[in-house]
């Protein structure tokens, strides 16, 4: 997408050939900055620190870190070493999984001479079809806002949760995708834009997205949307997801649990927007399989966030001495989702629906 | 409760007579100050700039307010206007017009020469009649923890949103009164408090009476409790209500809603603690009937809290030129209620259960 009339992926390698550069992501909303990773350390720092997020970008992003050990040190040892290191960078996303997987696969086939080439080829590629599949995942569920359109003869008021936009993914966004996609095609559409404590992907990177393409939106805390929903003020929700079991569960960021329960609890459909690479095909149960990652309480303590004279600052907003818990990520059950929408298509949120569209897996689950 | 070691109650008339003292909860948790109202404006102002916030507190503020302008001119007239003008600080909690009602009710009665001695020995009625109700609601609900703990045999869970503390009440509380009757008995509690955005009274106020009290707890984002439901992590909620309908749907702080979805779906108590004079006996449909105060979108948009230097700054955190939506309170229907809790006992929330507890309004109700 565009950042003031240039267009931009979140991750792309160096024109100069030394490294990969990134959106620095915790610098925004205030400045836009990009950031050279040199070497596979600094990939799994930026992961572990959040300069990149999300769950499609993070898997490519551990890729353009294997890939870089191995122009360092193409051994087998050395490929092992590395998929364990960048793996523990994040515990919940599972495209972490599945890009390093689809790496290690692609590489320990070759000799160590042929890898590093092979191994920015395939980063390299991983990006391309990231791109490409939240392209189709905007394009089928852009039908679910025009359908809504149709009906209502009014903008449509869609409820999203954090950052599921092109920030989140390489480029286009998962949830972000089919908006963008509306908005282009003169569909009136309003975004709710969840604050998304703790760390506000929504008020700093979603309103960022939005803003930057126009998209009408405001920003509401993320106690707000089941008020809306209860005042018809909310035409459908949809969000992204880090992990989606076989069953069609989904373990998105913290809260999104809550937004399900209140457009149920409304007749609200909430949608759920992946690609393939989030689907866990081995878990079943998502509330009791999904390890939840417990970031550090200090995210909930504190804020950073641009003062009147345009400084930077770090407040502590909660009672000194008070400790914090900091959960990232909550399981919304399949039984709340209204449907998937992945880069094949639109399906119900359970096996059946999975497979429905992945008929390749059936052999696998049977 | 106790601040540093001294008793205090959030509201009292000054020593040399010149006005009331409250506690300017705006500067919490990092600066406890007192500060003078002198005037019937100070006090509406007060109320509006939430310098005292909280339903009953609302009220009491209210009552002064009133018994101030007594003494400047008892006229009708100014006793009319006087009413006016403090209705209009705060829409949503109905303690406001219940103590406005009652001193207009008490003081319309008498001649302007008796009024402003009988206003002072009202409003300090409100307030000792709010402590003692306060006590006995913590009373009651306090039973429920101990039998959840004989239950167990291990610390009490309980979420609470918001603050629902003595600093919402003139002392004890509603919600908090009985975790700290519970914990003073020896019964051991841990406290999941709600940060509460966007204006932080769970971080902010509760974090700091509970520690303040020695009661253990810890702060999470208003997007956890859920996630802390589906993994047993509570074993009740507990809230405040700013109003309360005849058939015992609940408006409250926003977010309130969520976390009542929340606790049906995971099989979690839900009780909801108040005094009578935020029963709000003509209306039956809280969803539709309540209105609900928008707020200015600064609240969303920006923080205020402690550098590291001790100092206070204050911070934008969304995307700039993003609006941001404030709705203040949010109505949590009757069916999501497991209980509610008053002065008198302990109730089903409906109808029926608020006119076993309040049989005196079975008459007007038929």
């Amino acid at each position: 997408m565009k950042i003031d009339g240039t267009h931009y992926r979140t991750i792309f390698p160096a024109g100069d050939g030394d490294g990969v550069m990134v959106i620095d992501q915790t610098k925004l909303p205030f400045a836009f900055e990009l950031l050279r990773l040199r070497d596979m350390e600094e990939a799994a720092q930026a992961i572990i620190t959040m300069i990149v997020r999300g769950a499609p970008l993070i898997g490519a992003t551990a890729a353009y870190g294997l890939a870089m050990q191995m122009r360092v040190d193409a051994s087998d040892a050395s490929l092992e070493k590395a998929v364990t290191r960048l793996t523990a960078t994040r515990p919940t996303a599972v495209n972490l999984h599945w890009a390093l997987a689809r790496m290690q696969q692609h590489l320990s086939a070759l000799p160590p001479s042929a890898r590093a080439d092979a191994a920015w080829a395939e980063a390299a590629a991983i990006c391309d079809e990231d791109v490409e599949q939240c392209r189709q995942i905007g394009a089928h569920a852009m039908t679910l806002i025009a359908e809504r359109h149709r009906e209502t003869g009014r903008p449509v008021n869609i409820l999203t949760h954090c950052n599921a936009g092109w920030l989140a993914c390489v480029d286009w966004g998962t949830a972000l995708s089919p908006i963008y996609q509306a908005h282009d095609a003169g569909i009136p559409v309003h975004v709710w834009v969840d604050e998304t404590r703790p760390r506000n992907q929504g008020a700093a990177l979603t309103a960022y997205e939005l803003g930057g393409h126009g998209v009408p939106h405001k920003v509401i805390v993320d106690n707000a949307g089941g008020h809306l929903m209860q005042h018809g003020l909310v035409d459908m929700c949809i969000t992204g997801t880090d992990r989606t079991t076989a069953t069609g569960d989904v373990a998105n960021k913290i809260g999104t649990y809550l937004k399900a329960l209140a457009a149920q609890d409304n007749g609200v459909p909430f949608y759920v927007t992946l690609p393939a690479s989030t689907i866990d095909w081995a878990i079943e149960d998502g509330v009791r399989e999904i390890e939840i990652e417990e970031r550090a309480a200090s995210e909930v303590t504190h804020l950073t966030g641009r003062t009147d004279d345009g400084g930077i600052a770090t407040i502590q907003v909660t009672a000194p001495g008070s400790p914090a818990g900091n959960p990232a990520f909550d399981v919304t059950p399949a039984r709340l989702v209204t449907r998937l929408i992945t880069e094949r298509g639109i399906c119900a949120a359970s096996r059946e629906g999975l497979l429905s569209l992945y008929p390749e897996r059936r052999a696998a689950a049977e």
